[in-house]
């Protein structure tokens, strides 16, 4: 059995694939780097954490609302929110090993050997010098920082650089067949854009009032140099985002409401509450004027999985700016210091957006354990993904006891009766131990087995998966019991 | 009041927008060709749909699981697939228009033309000659034709055409950052190959035993010269797609009981059954042995919606001989004929595959009603959503009669009792005549109005949509008459 956090995530890994959760993409081509495929039980519990989230967002809260955006949007949009010029990496080129860096990473990583060292002061002036070039956009300063400190290739092992140029994080393509219609556009790298550019039309044919939410779940794509980590960071990746659009002058009050209520989405899954943290962003993105982060501690260390931004009017106002539409909302409400209707104005806006990939891997990483089942008598293990019941891939397997006797078809026959409400299995192969086992590994919270009394007074056993306690249960009641555990009840 | 299918259509398209169905996509620059936003509305009722499908095709069926797979995928898979080479439409310029046309369209249309004329074998002779050249890929006697016909270009009136060339449907992009690892990706022009080069991860990780379908619902893309009529033929769209595995010599059959089992799945939702109808594929694509559309009554004539495919063993064979990874199933099952097992083979395949858009233009269109409500008295009407209760956005609207006398709270609690379990909608904007019209034009299949008997003995109002009657019934009910409704089981 594997100690470390390492090994841990290393047989995370293998068991995804192994069940059917995660499949590395295009396997028998040998893979595409940095983008991977859900399998059989990976799409349901996907799906299952957009429904929670959906349900938590937009199903609770009657002032949000769901929309989806195309991936394809007016190349214009990439203008405006400043990801055309400004959402790239500096790169840099070892011209002996003819390998890539990010400029910035290089330095991050240097600063980090001079903390270690002991040459705090050392690691600070860097630090700011590196933050001034960044800000100034200032590349060759950038290069000269890394000559200075002399850094190496880690693969050549020499300082023969190139200049330090920008990469752009946008995947581009042509759209249209006429050569002088074919454009430029786009694949989106947030999906939060769709929801700006739609947020007039949502409001006039919702007849949305201030403060409303628009949410939408949807992929977003960044060509991503340095891909790693599994899922944590791939180029194809899937968001759920909601922006929240207030009156200017609350929006430190609906950061702060945000902030809380996503954390205990989290936590409502029943989570250990340390194994999550806030993270106060210090240096702010252009358009925000507060952010926070919550991170979940992985095997790897505290990682972002979720972002809570206060992003101004900053979207809005650019996209006035770009479009030449107005973006104004009329707030028919009286303000109580000028007694008049608050008026037009642009909307302050707050974000949150989850990554819905990482918090799938946190699921399954934060459910996983290797279970030492031994007794004095004789070793015994077992690998069980505690997973929420409402998460559950499987709610309930069916056995039949044994392949005869009519045992299959009573099976078959209470599945029947359940399938219509809950996602299934039925196995009647090999020992029933070894079935329960199977459903352990893949999170299926019960096992029901159909036995020769069955036949008899219409009973079943009900094995739970984390106990491993069984109970006898009327084959009729069965409905009611998976219902009450699997319920979004218990986690809204 | 509209007569004509055609402002049928048009009123349709103005009503997804003035709703919050479908928005023009990035509308404030003035929008992007052939891509369309899902809203508020819109965007529910397509969850709807996808709901309904995945629980009839996963759900119901312990032999079909479900995957969700990258839309960036290895190159090779299109080379292996035949998009690559064959996947384009061959197109030919009018040198005084600059328009571009596809060579095939301009000779089908010219084949109508001669029929109607009554020129029957000129028009049988020209489809001939017409489809010797395209199976010979011979672009230039496809110019010929043309030429020969005296087919002339709408817009300059001339017959001064450029060559026939092939123009490539897929987009594509680069990906990567480090030079010599950059490489040229497509975006998926159908999510089909995603099921095929996962199979057999899928097979062993799930131990599936032949027959079983692998189920997938996602985007795909097609650089459509010609993308028209609204969300039909868009450049980015879902497909909701099965791939059904089974025993060489076995795929009539198994053919035959999809096509049955996907018409009924249509007609299940209350559509006229004349509305629909099968088109059988003449000319089989080179992967096919049999081929049927299911056809849906569009107002611009009947369409195909769905189509079932046996698809033979190409693609797992293309991938075998692409991939050198074996694409074998073994298996255990004894023929009667020999009674040996069956043994190591290539399955073949049944494909059900839908256009996710093409069902939500259906559903709307189908639902959509302009209905006169004129008594002798006075001139009324309403334009109404008759759409399945299982697919309506908003299950239910719930309305206090006034703004005052506790009914908003009162309403607002019956809301929170039941909003876990239904999309609902809260309003108490204008008079209740006026809230009645706006469900109804989104679809909502009751309205519930709280008023002051409400306050004496917990009795609500509930107004049913489509009959517009309305009874008093305890609120404590609200629940189970909703709930019975808008359950999946009327519909699987």
């Amino acid at each position: 059995m594997s100690n470390t956090t390492e090994d841990i995530f290393k047989n995370v890994i293998a068991h995804a694939k192994e069940y059917g959760f995660v499949f590395p993409s295009s396997e028998i081509y040998d893979g595409l780097s940095a983008v991977y495929d859900y399998g059989q039980n990976g799409s349901e519990l996907k799906n299952n954490l957009k429904t929670y989230w959906w349900k938590a967002m937009v199903q609770m809260n009657d002032n949000i609302v769901g929309i989806d955006s195309a991936i394809f949007m007016h190349p214009t949009i990439w203008k405006a929110s400043g990801h055309v010029d400004g959402f790239s990496d500096p790169m840099i080129d070892n011209k002996d090993s003819k390998k890539r860096y990010r400029a910035d990473q290089l330095l991050e990583d240097r600063i980090a050997s001079l903390d270690e060292e002991g040459k705090t002061s050392e690691a600070e002036e860097l630090q700011l010098e590196m933050d001034n070039a960044l800000k100034a956009e200032n590349l060759p300063r950038l290069r000269e920082l890394i000559i200075e400190q002399n850094i190496k290739c880690p693969v050549s092992g020499t300082a023969n650089w190139t200049d330090v140029r920008q990469f752009n994080l946008m995947f581009s393509t042509q759209v249209g067949a006429i050569a002088d219609e074919s454009d430029t556009i786009y694949l989106r790298p947030e999906t939060a854009q769709g929801i700006f550019v739609n947020y007039l039309n949502v409001q006039k044919s919702g007849r949305m009032k201030i403060p409303f939410g628009i949410a939408q779940i949807g992929k977003a794509f960044r060509n991503e140099v340095i891909a790693r980590q599994f899922i944590i960071r791939m180029r194809e990746f899937e968001q759920m985002e909601m922006q929240f659009f207030v009156r200017p002058g609350t929006q430190r009050e609906w950061f702060d409401k945000w902030k809380e209520t996503r954390l205990k989405w989290h936590l409502a899954l029943g989570t250990a509450p340390e194994k999550y943290r806030y993270h106060e962003h210090t240096k702010l993105a252009h358009y925000a004027d507060a952010a926070y982060d919550i991170e979940f501690n992985f095997p790897f260390g505290f990682k972002e999985v979720e972002g809570i931004h206060s992003r101004t009017d900053f979207d809005l106002s650019q996209h006035e700016k770009f479009s030449r539409k107005k973006m104004q909302y009329f707030d028919p409400e009286v303000d109580p210091e000028t007694g008049k209707p608050y008026g037009n104005y642009v909307p302050y806006v707050i974000e949150t957006s989850i990554g819905l990939d990482r918090m799938f891997l946190l699921t399954l990483i934060n459910a996983y354990e290797e279970e030492d089942l031994s007794t004095e008598e004789r070793q015994d293990s077992r690998t069980v993904l505690r997973l929420h019941p409402c998460l559950a891939p499987v709610k309930a397997a069916i056995f039949p006891l044994t392949k005869k006797d009519g045992l299959p078809e009573k099976a078959r026959e209470i599945m029947d009766s359940l399938k219509l409400d809950f996602n299934l299995q039925y196995e009647e192969k090999d020992a029933i131990g070894k079935r329960y086992r199977r459903q352990d590994a893949i999170g299926t919270p019960f096992c029901i087995t159909v036995d020769h009394q069955t036949l008899e007074d219409n009973t079943v056993t009900i094995r739970h998966r984390d106990t491993m306690a069984q109970e006898r249960v009327p084959a009729d009641q069965l409905d009611k019991i998976i219902g009450d555990l699997v319920s979004w009840k218990n986690v809204l």
